[in-house]
């Protein structure tokens, strides 16, 4: 199976001169979401997870799927505001301006295996970022991993102390 | 096993006077999580399901691992602008305002067997606007399935032609 094959390229979305990438033909095809979460574990090497984080929202999808096969719990980062309790927050630039996300303070104990999730690696922001709050819970990163990673953006030199595993480069 | 332990109150979340439902105690215990699958499955009684589609954002973490355990397909219904193809949107009434929830056009075929599904049904405006979008497309609407119901709030009368099913009723 090719997952390429499950993943719409939209021209021009969601501005002009930018080639979106659609996980939504991936999504709604059973065997091809079978596919990429077997090839998600694969990638973990048999490395112990103690809880898998999904960033909000499409880090959601697959994020729940991982800690249910690998029967843990699962923690999501969220946009600011969205977390009713005590939480960390960390900011990060964009191309115009800057976001934020956030994490449960009580999500993560000092030195527990973490599996970082996200559907798509583009300029790295939002996932360094979230490996920043991850190291303030004291959470080990294991890993960060991604169904699509945009190579020509370099996100991945936003990550340089994680291991970093993406299904399909561009 | 009891899912109300699960589930932590917050008071004065997001604004004063209200007690938020927060299900995170939820995602992060992996058996609460398997029960919690298991009952929703149990509340389809063993009808036929084609496509879940589970609404943005909390609406994707079950919405997967359903549409996982049924064997089917997984649609999000998205906030606007999110959603890159060709989209279908309805809009509903908020308390101060309204919002508007998009779904692609080439989502779901006519007569399709639908499990919509999302995480909290509080006044109702967003499953009934779900609702209106798959009605849009010609999928038959199975059952509408939450986690939480917040009774006090009626939104179960939004949705007259549904069969709804909630795990937890307060």
């Amino acid at each position: 199976m090719q997952l390429t094959d499950y993943i719409r390229t939209i021209p021009d979305f969601p501005k002009e001169g930018i080639s979106y990438k659609d996980i939504t033909p991936l999504l709604i095809n059973p065997k091809a979401c079978e596919f990429a979460l077997s090839k998600l574990i694969e990638g973990l090497d048999g490395k112990q997870i103690d809880k898998v984080v999904g960033i909000e929202s499409r880090g959601f999808l697959f994020g729940m799927l991982l800690a249910k096969a690998l029967g843990v719990g699962f923690i999501p980062i969220r946009k600011p505001g969205k977390l009713p309790s005590k939480t960390f927050s960390q900011a990060y630039d964009l191309e115009y301006g800057s976001d934020t996300i956030e994490i449960h303070k009580d999500a993560i104990h000092q030195g527990e295996q973490i599996l970082l999730h996200d559907d798509l690696l583009a300029t790295g922001g939002t996932a360094a970022a979230a490996c920043q709050l991850l190291n303030k819970l004291g959470g080990e990163i294991v890993q960060v991993n991604f169904i699509i990673e945009l190579d020509f953006l370099g996100g991945r030199k936003l990550l340089p102390n994680n291991k970093v595993n993406s299904l399909i480069r561009y």
